[in-house]
């Protein structure tokens, strides 16, 4: 694996992703700085001996953290970041790459580049958790996941993305590039609408409560895992990429129909075509491993 | 936990949930006959050693698995069962305690009942895998787990039920009543819907591949994790319960219309009280430990 092209990383937000981003880094051998920033004092005072630990110098303070970083990695809720770019292009080194890892790509390529240019490189590794918070961080979150980056065409420094994508591949990770619009259209398929739906499933439930708790299998378990995430940080995901989710829900709802007939007519043959062709196409994607 | 309550147990069809319930008994210690019969001969020669390590008499001959059995566990798909249930009636000894594991229980408990009368006691251990056949069978699929037993009121023997009731708890499950018809409404909800949706979804995204392959995360792979069962025997699970189904069908189409209302309304609070409405109900389920 290459070795991490940066010698002062700033990391804003050390939640589970900017977490293992430090984590993963340390797990490298990484020699140089790490330092980390979390708007909440109190957050700060209780995770300081953590941080430390993974030789993280962990402060409330923005300026502090990014003053001669070599990278800033922006690694908050997608609205928090979006609040504070103007912040951070006040703060930042003027020779700083800027980069984030949020999970929608059209407004925060859009407006970083605006506010810092050619330096910023939207990023986002298609991998996480349900879990959140620096505990739960994991120093191989990253080994084997894909990470998207968005440069924007005739404006992103090309060099920029080739260091981003050396940075990714030190922590494991495989790289491909992708438009942010063409990225948040295919995300919305692989991910926001399927996370929409387990909600939704799951509060469709709510009126068959008490009664059903005792009759689910593993198949539910795991389908609804997923809903275990934070509903505040899924309603800001959802929402920036509301267009993109819209058309995918709208599929849904036609491909529903479709099924619903098939049942209404107990075509036996069509449907267990549709569910094999559903088994197929699943066949073709390639997973990030299931962890311990 | 209690003994196993049957002397000779005759399990038709070995696959994962027959073989399931054979190695279980095994494995709490069970000195009594094992008898399977499994329709195929070649696949009866291909588990005659594998089944012999488990002191199972493998066998594709009916008559002869059942002769003298006192439990008969019927554990073939849904509409092998249901053609099979005549030759269960000929040939089954007239003592013999007849029950099976099936996903669906209106049309089997009404059939088998008006066959074999009180003592056919409906049962369905709401456990499962993606995974098919003897090889995967485990002798931990059913601890923990709930199994629900489906009598006909005014018509299954009492007696029968706590036999049957015994003989789960033997094997570590938890086992409650419920008529057939609730039964099968309440799964339509746990399970059948939700695999439905999860094969759908993934049979929506044929049109986008290739391109997404590589662009899914831990998410869509466990929400979609069951879409990896045998669509044939999920077409007759989805046929045999295609009202109940449709009836679930037709609510998640009405909430998804609700949904897409609040995404196209840019309603961020009333969305997020929509995911944590969906976060609060998955908190009340009880779902099976997830296996090694």
């Amino acid at each position: 694996m290459p070795d991490v092209p940066f010698q002062r990383v700033a990391i804003v937000g050390l939640g589970l992703m900017g977490g293992s981003v430090a984590k993963a880094l340390r797990a490298t051998g990484y020699a140089g700085r790490i330092r980390a920033v979390m708007v909440n004092a109190a957050a700060v005072a209780s995770l300081q001996e953590s941080a430390q630990t993974w030789q993280i110098e962990l402060s409330s303070v923005l300026p502090d953290v990014l003053a001669d970083a070599d990278l800033i990695l922006l690694a908050t809720p997608p609205r928090v970041m979006l609040a504070q770019l103007e912040d951070i292009a006040r703060w930042a080194d003027a020779t700083a790459l800027v980069s984030d890892i949020a999970s929608t790509k059209n407004a925060i390529t859009g407006r970083a580049t605006a506010l810092l240019g050619s330096r910023f490189v939207g990023g986002h590794p298609v991998v996480g958790s349900e879990m959140t918070g620096f505990q739960a961080a994991r120093a191989d979150l990253y080994r084997g996941a894909r990470v998207v980056l968005t440069p924007m065409p005739d404006q992103t420094d090309v060099q920029a993305v080739e260091k981003l994508r050396q940075f990714w591949m030190a922590l494991g990770a495989e790289v491909r590039e992708m438009s942010p619009e063409a990225h948040d259209e295919a995300l919305a398929a692989t991910s926001h609408a399927p996370h929409l739906l387990a909600f939704m499933y799951l509060a469709g439930l709510e009126e068959r409560l008490p009664g059903l708790e005792d009759l689910a299998g593993g198949g539910l378990r795991d389908f609804s895992r997923i809903v275990d995430s934070n509903p505040a940080l899924w309603a800001e995901i959802l929402l920036e990429n509301q267009q993109a989710v819209r058309q995918q829900l709208q599929k849904v709802q036609h491909n529903l129909q479709l099924v619903e007939q098939l049942l209404a007519a107990e075509d036996a043959a069509g449907l267990q075509s549709w569910l094999s062709l559903g088994k197929t196409v699943r066949q073709q994607f390639h997973f990030p491993p299931v962890s311990a």
